[in-house]
């Protein structure tokens, strides 16, 4: 028995959560124009919407596409999520046909220290608990697709390796949803002849597989599964690439995957429709919520209101230079969200000395937020900046703000949704609408046909505002290796911090001119882009020395407790 | 792509099912009295029962229990799935108020060689694409919940292992629901100080976690917590048991498992109510479905029907000692199902040679089938005999089979419900009414006080006359530390070969006055049992050459093919 004290606090999101009656889920499926028979319930306050229907749906997405993105994220936080959750009930409020579509989250910041990922205060999609454990089994789906063709590379193997994989290039690893750090480097195949050739291995999260990348980028069940067979999983010794296709088993994992690849409808707080499908790591892929749950969105309401992991730079670029080049998307606008607090870090100011009014701090650090509203623009899209007010932010603060983002044509509005729900966000989703009743301008920021390393470097210049980029030799090569394999055309895949425009995260604010080093490049032939490593990547985090799961409990009414 | 043909057989089970049109799940539960409010949808035709209304039907849990079980096993295959739901449907036919309690499959055996587990022919449970490939993610959960304790372990030893866990000492594997013997030994912790402690590992296949094993045999929530927190994962330098209760992960745990532990409903081609929840392993556990189902059936029908893993040495033994046991079960009748082909085998004749008649060799493998007939009689159980018929079995061979049987007191039923359904079991049906309506004189075969070392002799004696027991020294000093601990109470878990009454799997028929050899013993404090090996139990299989993943695909209208 945990030892925990097993109280709800009556502040935390699970207990406003659970303080609100949602509606049936065939009332939100309703608003959506979404008929019962294309409602596959799970329980009553979530479903899947029918492939069929969701692709019919896909097909038309006519409605106006708005980005939520931030600035470079701090220890302050920001609160993308809240704030996208905030406009869409915002946007509900004021007459709009809306729906919202958000990355699912994993079991393993809920389990580790990031808690969940369903929002806040009164800004929450519902069912909280639900949805940040375990929710439809869409990654549990993904992980065992995930697993199967890691089963199938070494049963090959074990049976006389026909395809003459060799094992020292096996580039197909493990995945489990959790942070489980003792997994990252492993040796598997121990234990004698039976259990087959022992050889390195490791395992990332689920979310870091390509499965999932291709999980939120395919169109259909058939895009799906051509995607999984491009996957390049091992090279044989003659180093040429050896494939899913090859191990025969992508009809099996597109079988696992098919109930998953339905979006999985959900309700704000105020009955608001969300779509919250698919959630690729933000780092070695795209960091967007599926594309077949956003062009549905699309089809079925007027509004969308999406978000980008990670800041802007990544983000935002990725969203806009991966998944809408390769689903044909056309957003209308991007919302830009910061707080007081985390300009002030912006501007040099110490976590512990967040609290006293400090504008010149505050002046310093909208540096940051203004040259992401400046690297929309790069993309012809209008951007509004949405602060998540706190109580401790003066007037002269905001003030400061306000100024600076009028330097650059974009408004700056106050939101309290956290607090206070829709009404808190009114006059962001006014001006929304506004921008996303407008034509879009919208271009991506490189061709197709510009080399992978012009693509990086336009990148990095451009976006991040480095002065040159650094592209170790082994990775260049490389570039010139999938370019010769008729991969040039593909989109790269950024991998940087998330903490700063630089490689280097300790460089809050705006730094310009430095050399972004390019250490590593990987290909991931089935998600389609380049992935293009600017440092260490983490793709299997560690648990803290007090996880999170060590709060969470069941009461005896079956209340999950703990979640946040 | 894969590459196979990608046809439906128009006599395989998915192309039968596929023609009979399922009924609405909300029909199915009112056949029950299941209310509209204590059903969880998942989909049109799969629903779980709400915890509190199963609680409460388990709790009184007043009707008959029938068993299904069988001969030993052979390759020429027996037909106990299809029996037990050929069964269920018969009931229906002549009018009784029904359900049907089995196992939910593992990916493991679907993604390898034995294909799905929910019957064949005209004797199924639907939708069986579903309820082969996740299902309502009950397995996905309990494999979770086990990685989520294991990686608390390596974390707990990572942050300064407070508990002072002897890392050579640890018995919590990490699981997976796949075949993959490349995890069977493993070595984790690699790549340097950020990763832990390197340390030998492995993985199991989920359904022999002891998470599943708890999961079907809790009464509540409360007690499966319970249960949980009891599991003994590893020993500290001063070889004193730690527990998960010690890592203070099982609320989470629990959380993982709440929507997973309430039973899941489905139906068979007849429409005939079943509940299909858990499955541990018939070897390392007792191999049945969940306790909370089985007795949440009890409480909605007047008779239910379930089945145990392998042959009745195995699965009705352990689900008399150990399930019926621990939950307080009265079962009134079982069914003992055989095939005249599978009797030849026990009567010596090898698998080609099945096909002409034999009567000598179908009367000397009736042996087979008698002494589990007595062995039920052991339990103070009634049994009748189950044939499922194939067109190649004469009169003469059936003839025998009823005289030998007659000679115990069971009658011998002829059944063609996989050809046929229902009406192909009529009289196998109410041959079971007539026994299970009798008195049940059921009773297990040892006392919880007698030693554990007895336990063993009891069963091996008794059950599998055995002339002795020989426990290997190590596993016996075993037995006396488990019983000092105070866990001498439990009951036993055998874990023997099924395919003979010996620990050799190639003594088919009545081999009797051997030597059993019992090699390893293993305490489940969690599951309630302690598990004693006779011979190598295979705690994770391996893929065959040519999977039958291979031939599993999504056809253009999502439908899924290749499941057999």
């Amino acid at each position: 028995m945990n030892t925990a004290v097993r109280t709800i606090d009556p502040n935390s999101d699970a207990a406003i959560a659970a303080g609100i009656e949602p509606r049936p889920i065939e009332e939100i499926s309703g608003r959506l124009g979404v008929p019962l028979e294309a409602l596959y319930r799970y329980g009553p306050y979530k479903a899947k919407i029918d492939l069929g229907f969701a692709g019919q749906a896909a097909a038309k997405a006519d409605g106006r596409l708005i980005l939520v993105t931030a600035i470079n994220p701090t220890p302050a936080g920001e609160g993308k999520t809240t704030t996208t959750i905030g406009l869409g009930d915002a946007l509900s409020r004021i007459g709009k046909s809306v729906a919202i579509a958000l990355r699912e989250p994993s079991l393993g910041p809920v389990f580790g220290s990031k808690g969940g990922a369903t929002g806040g205060g009164h800004a929450q999609i519902v069912p909280m608990q639900d949805i940040n454990l375990h929710f439809t089994g869409d990654f549990h789906a993904i992980t065992a697709a995930h697993n199967l063709l890691a089963a199938a590379i070494d049963n090959h193997i074990y049976w006389g390796n026909a395809l003459d994989i060799d094992a020292r290039r096996i580039n197909w690893r493990r995945v489990v949803d959790l942070n489980d750090r003792a997994l990252r480097s492993v040796i598997v195949g121990l234990g004698g002849p039976g259990n087959g050739f022992p050889r390195e291995d490791g395992f990332d999260i689920t979310v870091a597989s390509e499965v999932m990348a291709i999980f939120c980028l395919a169109r259909s069940l058939e895009d799906l599964e051509e995607r999984l067979g491009r996957m390049v999983v091992a090279q044989n010794r003659a180093r040429q690439p050896i494939t899913a296709a090859h191990l025969k088993v992508t009809g099996a994992m597109t079988a696992l995957l098919r109930d998953a690849f339905q979006p999985n409808l959900v309700q704000t707080l105020e009955g608001t429709p969300a779509l919250v499908h698919g959630g690729p790591f933000a780092n070695i892929a795209h960091g967007c919520n599926s594309v077949i749950a956003t062009r549905a969105a699309l089809g079925l309401a007027d509004y969308v209101v999406t978000e980008a992991g990670f800041g802007a730079d990544l983000g935002a670029e990725k969203f806009l230079d991966i998944k809408c080049r390769q689903a044909g998307l056309t957003p209308r606008a991007v919302v830009i969200v910061a707080t007081v607090r985390a300009l002030k870090m912006h501007g040099g100011v110490a976590q512990k000395d967040l609290g006293p009014e400090n504008v010149e701090a505050v002046a310093r650090g909208t540096g940051n937020l203004v040259r992401h509203i400046e690297n929309m623009k790069a993309f012809g899209l209008p951007a509004v900046v949405a602060i998540n007010r706190f109580t401790s932010d003066t007037s002269a603060e905001i003030a400061a703000i306000e100024a600076a983002c009028a330097a650059v044509g974009a408004s700056v509005h106050l939101c309290a949704h956290w607090a206070e729900g829709s009404a808190g966000a009114v006059a962001l989703a006014e001006e929304v609408v506004r921008l996303a009743d407008g034509t879009s301008h919208f271009q991506t920021l490189y061709d197709n046909d510009l080399s992978l390393a012009g693509k990086i470097e336009t990148i990095a210049t451009r976006i991040y505002r480095a002065g040159s980029v650094a592209i170790e030799p082994g990775a260049l090569k490389k570039l010139g290796e999938f370019e010769a394999m008729g991969y040039g055309g593909l989109p790269v895949c950024m991998a940087k911090t998330p903490y700063s425009f630089s490689a280097d995260p300790s460089r809050r604010g705006t730094p310009e001119g430095f050399v972004l080093p390019i250490r590593e490049v990987r290909l991931s032939a089935g998600a389609g882009f380049v992935v293009a490593l600017a440092g260490e990547v983490m793709t299997m985090p560690g648990l803290p020395s007090h996880p999170a799961a060590e709060n969470i409990f069941v009461d005896d009414t079956g209340f999950i407790g703990g979640v946040f």
